[in-house]
């Protein structure tokens, strides 16, 4: 620990190294490191930023696009079939200049290293973070191998309906993958995602919450001789899937004669998963070295692979890994991850933005916000540096988004008219049609464009109204635009696609962390929540009378107990 | 109109009106009307407020529970089967004084009783907003009752299978709803929470997205002889519903003899309906002034009515009204709607917050924040004045959130460690087992409290770590705490609470717009997009080489048409 630590001190005052003698080097490292903050804000280009910003504030891009007809070219580029515009935005060629050098003095390069090595970058957990390297095919560690070689024939013994040995038997239809967080949202959002290329013999089901209703739902429409569940925690004791599980063992036992051949697991704690009475061969291993939130590379995604098929199943990891490449082979300047990546930093650490919106025009990407969500609050929802001290400066941004549409006539308003920058994503498919595209580049044009008190006051002008009623109504109709935006296209909706958009926002979000100098990889934050779980539970579950709780849970608690009694 | 500006400036500078002679009063209030905004900004009580954000801010919610046993009873009360407990927001009883006298300074009262007695309170439109009189039912204007009383009919002839003139036929057994925004949020979300009361003969579907995979998903699940779609659009023209109803059109007539058996439609614009192919005695009323995302308590509800039956229907009318009354007669100190926006407006206009999370512990409640999203964005995302001048202060937050527990899964981490305050309301049942009110009662006792470095640092003592260790672990493990807020605990979700519920929120984000002197009523802000896209979709659809587009634009649309030439 202690040496990772003077490392990092060095390379973070480099800047001195070259002139002060080594004892100023090492009293500069230790002042840094006890008293101050080795923030992003010490930092010169940051300061650059901060006069750069204050001359960009007031610039308009409607202006950038009229003065300069090849903003489009300057500001998009594509990889594969994924094409990236960033010209809506509140840049110039400067902006992206010092923004890059901003990621160069924080180490982004040793970095995005560091990431695909294997360093453990989640120090606080002394764990690499190794998701690249189950995309990476041609270079799979050999239990990760292995691992999809039984995904596979797992995977093709369901669809040859060859699972149960009896062939007489029933055959397996519906598929309930049982999981929370990082196990619930991947597989559901990828397999809606690819919904257009499920085998038509099977039905996927997801259940997550603790609260019976969503569990009963499934239950009642499924047929229990034909379905398989799969029982998905890393550590085997998430308390809600534990809780499920248990709840459909009940269930189940009276239907069918062999309980077991309708469960599977995965887990990295396989033992537990055989205590609770799934034979070995069905569990599918998890790694300490991939987290939750980047979980679905893995045997998390076994739902996914059941009803897309391997080979599918495969383009999808390969989409990643093309995007891996790109991530860690491209300058700053047209990495596509990075470039996002320091468009949330500008907004977030300079325009104090709080939010990004993910907006995609699909209905096959309904859940993809909810997923982005996860992946990104939970990751870079964090105030404490690589080396515990706290951060001076904003870190990562509330996400969230619907189907775009949907969005445009639910809360767009506040986006056009109200008082909050905020950044969104729209992510467009080239197979939708063309009302579809249409009404994503109409919003993105319109929150860029704005209109002017003086455009509105003419049309209503136009539509005869009185001089009175049109100063009246222009100002209420007045949209100040200069709204960012990114504009994110994808061809088609393939695996390979998928795949690449969703590793596109895992190092856009790793970029982030780096250049925050904040650990991406742990969940602290959560713990207390948990720890506190238990001690509540007893007091509801006892009649105790002596609380220590505070006065609010306490008599919430009486409140719960009193309405249960009252049923 | 001017007769109303010369009311408001009259009252909102009355603080001078004794002090001043008659004439320096018109000046003042011609100076506060041209030239600056006549922002809350000005009130005495809100310079008040600022100072006591001062002393508040440092203090810690932990402490004031220590010293202080009855906080509980001090800031929570019921109203029916509705708790609401604000004890964990950084206040004191000051601040809810204070924040009330803010309430009666901006003349809430007033304009509390401007929107029940039916006052032109969206003054731009020219219209009232008289949703509150849609669920008075023992003072029903006689259109209505009328339309009530349709509805009634229509729906006990769907329950009892008398809706084919030949009884042989078939019967209705899936309706599907297609409309947008509040034509699809209200019905999608109410329903969802009331399945437990639903016909079992019935199933509902919704159709909202414009993208052909959310269509044909329904179709391909429904028996096109046993359909009823309900067309909901007030001005039966939103470019979304028409274009999905006329493909269902198209699709539905290869299978069906009497097309017109199958459809209904909700609009404000009858004829239109007419022409579309409904018979009239199919078509259910709205009216002007009822926007539409406060439409769920007029015919917009019929697909809810239709499958939880009238008398569930009228009962969640009842729920609302409760909450009316209670709005409308109580004092702000004991009034749930005022509190709510009051707690609001502390928290976005004193410690900037820009976000509020809604995190119903339900899976029926699943979609409840959807819902608020758009009444609460929608109606508030202004900063546009009553009067026509800039807002300088923030109004309406980002709405977001999800069902609780798979929350606390995915993005509690922020909430917990972020640099961000987001204040959020927890909706808790009576109903739900122990296991998930423990795991909310724990998550509000963890904001409020958190975990200091000492405690974290003891924690991995007691774990063995070395001491080294120990205070690196620590500083990421602690958690700030002193993080707002709300706990609303319903006893059960019947159609009455979950009007009541419903109501609350309308009425927190109306007291909220009142108070930020905004119309909460139109949304001028989404006009802009729909402007453009006729033009835009002009350009996709000819071959023109000369736009007039920005470049942005203009790329992305060349990229569209050479992907689509591909396919």
């Amino acid at each position: 620990m202690t040496t990772y630590y003077s490392i990092e001190i060095v390379a973070a005052t480099s800047e001195y190294y070259f002139t002060l003698d080594l004892k100023s080097v090492i009293l500069v490292a230790l002042i840094n490191y006890f008293l101050t903050d080795m923030s992003l804000t010490q930092l010169n280009t940051y300061t650059s930023l901060l006069q750069h910003y204050a001359e960009i504030k007031p610039l308009r891009m409607q202006s950038w696009f009229e003065n300069d007809p090849m903003r489009y070219d300057t500001f998009s580029f594509q990889l594969g079939e994924l094409l990236l515009d960033y010209s809506k935005n509140r840049i110039t060629e400067e902006t992206i200049k010092l923004l890059c050098q901003l990621a160069k003095d924080a180490h982004l390069e040793k970095k995005i290293n560091d990431l695909f090595v294997g360093h453990p970058v989640n120090t606080t957990e002394k764990r690499a973070a190794l998701h690249t390297k189950l995309r990476d095919r041609k270079n799979f560690p050999l239990e990760v191998k292995t691992c999809f070689e039984r995904i596979k024939l797992f995977t093709e013994k369901l669809h040859h309906q060859q699972w149960f040995d009896n062939s007489n038997e029933n055959e397996i239809t519906d598929i309930i993958n049982v999981g929370i967080g990082g196990s619930h949202l991947g597989p559901m959002m990828t397999t809606e995602a690819l919904s257009h290329l499920s085998h038509p013999k099977f039905r996927c089901h997801f259940i997550s919450n603790i609260d019976e209703t969503h569990l009963n739902a499934v239950l009642k429409i499924i047929n229990p001789k034909k379905s398989l569940f799969i029982i998905s925690s890393k550590s085997f004791s998430t308390i809600e899937t534990i809780t499920n599980a248990k709840k459909i063992k009940t269930w189940l036992k009276d239907f069918v004669p062999n309980l077991e051949k309708h469960f599977v697991a995965v887990t990295a704690v396989p033992e537990k998963a055989i205590a609770f009475g799934i034979p070995e061969d069905q569990i599918f291993k998890m790694w300490d070295w991939v987290g939750g939130r980047y979980s679905i590379w893995s045997s998390v995604g076994l739902s996914l692979a059941l009803m897309i098929g391997m080979d599918n199943f495969f383009a999808f990891l390969d989409g990643a890994h093309a995007m891996d490449v790109h991530f860690r082979e491209s300058p700053f300047e047209k990495n596509m991850p990075v470039i996002l990546a320091l468009l949330g930093i500008w907004y977030i650490n300079f325009f104090n933005a709080s939010n990004h919106l993910i907006l995609p025009y699909a209905e096959a990407l309904n859940t993809f916000p909810l997923y982005l969500q996860q992946l990104d609050m939970e990751s870079n929802g964090k105030s404490i540096s690589m080396e515990g001290t706290n951060t001076n400066y904003a870190t990562g941004p509330l996400i969230f988004g619907v189907q775009g549409v949907n969005g445009q006539h639910s809360f767009y308003q506040l986006l056009h008219q109200g008082p909050h920058l905020v950044p969104a994503d729209f992510i467009l498919l080239g197979t939708q049609d063309e009302m579809l595209i249409a009404s994503a580049l109409s919003q993105t044009q319109a929150l860029m464009r704005g209109k002017s008190k003086q455009e509105a006051f003419q049309e209503m002008i136009n539509k005869n109204f009185t001089s009175d009623e049109a100063e009246f109504l222009s100002s209420h109709q007045t949209v100040p635009g200069n709204k960012p935006s990114n504009t994110l296209f994808l061809n088609r909706l393939t695996p390979y696609n998928l795949g690449a958009l969703i590793a596109l926002y895992e190092h856009k979000i790793y970029a982030q962390g780096a250049i925050w100098n904040i650990n991406s990889f742990d969940q602290w934050g959560v713990e207390l929540g948990k720890q506190i779980l238990n001690d509540i539970l007893k007091e509801i579950q006892q009649d105790e009378t002596n609380s220590n709780q505070d006065a609010s849970t306490y008599g919430l608690l009486m409140h719960y107990k009193k309405m249960r009694s009252l049923v």
